[in-house]
């Protein structure tokens, strides 16, 4: 049952948007009683934080390949794959969006999201450092920026269209970039 | 009057983003009746896109400064001070959002915002082609990822603190890039 109630809260939240998400909406949706959603969860907001980061840290966001190139080459797949993911697609900027006017919304995902993912990615630049294949001055705060900032422009806000070699060439100007 | 009506969409959208705007609410807070709006425009997305775009496409977006490096500088700068004006703070990401769930705005947005600033940017890249300063075989479409997305992720996205030479580096960095 919390499998199919979480099925049917990203279904709901890619269709109605966090603001206009309802419980009872989701509830009906998975065929359950609101009961067994509020034996789970407290309010709209713990739902929403306890399943997105579920998802979102759950994607391993660095994998070790032995190189920088090959360790951002993944990311950059796995943020990609995320972004073509038609509910992730409308859930992610819609959570975005609405942090801005919740900002207990934007607390709990940055603590339980963001500061995760940040730090698996920095992860990823000190592996490069120790392999010798980045200076230990490399700007990690603007790295961070570099591995997740152009895709999401991309594929999340301009969507404009790509061609097969975009995460190989992306790959080349970001490590020219770590190492300016 | 279009002044202060334009000045009371800007507060009512960021304030309760584009899907639970009410032009009432707009005419209110402008001291105005609705019809003055409608004399002046045909809907929500209508004054939308006419508005946003005033906006957005007024900033120059790629002042002309000698070198590469003084545009870029230019261009991250005007990108960073339009991101940190708290209504423009909240109002982008919400209608980056709403074109999600409704196409209708996404591509009149692309057609009125997206497409102008991003042949601008393009022009910033040419200038520096045509001087020596990059290749001509430069990758124009990720180097205009390059440009926007790591300042809207950190601005915009994660909302991570700036240190003072920030845009100093990022240029530094997005040179090495476009380069590579």
């Amino acid at each position: 049952m919390t499998e199919a109630i979480a099925a049917a809260f990203f279904e709901e939240l890619a269709a109605a948007g966090y603001a206009r998400l309802s419980l009872e909406a989701v509830a009906k949706r998975a065929g359950a009683g609101k009961a067994a959603i509020y034996r789970r969860w407290t309010s709209k907001l713990d739902m929403t934080v306890d399943l997105v980061s579920a998802v979102a840290v759950n994607a391993s966001g660095a994998a070790d390949t032995g190189t920088l190139r090959g360790d951002v080459l993944a990311f950059l797949t796995e943020v990609a794959d995320a972004l073509n993911e038609p509910l992730a697609a409308r859930i992610i900027p819609d959570l975005i969006a609405e942090g801005g006017r919740t900002p207990e919304l934007a607390e709990a995902l940055f603590a339980a999201v963001r500061d995760t993912r940040r730090s698996r990615a920095t992860q990823l630049l000190e592996r490069a450092v120790a392999r010798g294949e980045l200076p230990a001055d490399v700007d990690r705060e603007i790295a961070l920026d570099l591995l997740a900032g152009p895709l999401y422009w991309r594929l999340a806000v301009v969507h404009t269209p790509t061609a097969p070699d975009h995460l190989d060439r992306l790959t080349d100007m970001l490590l020219a970039a770590f190492r300016a």
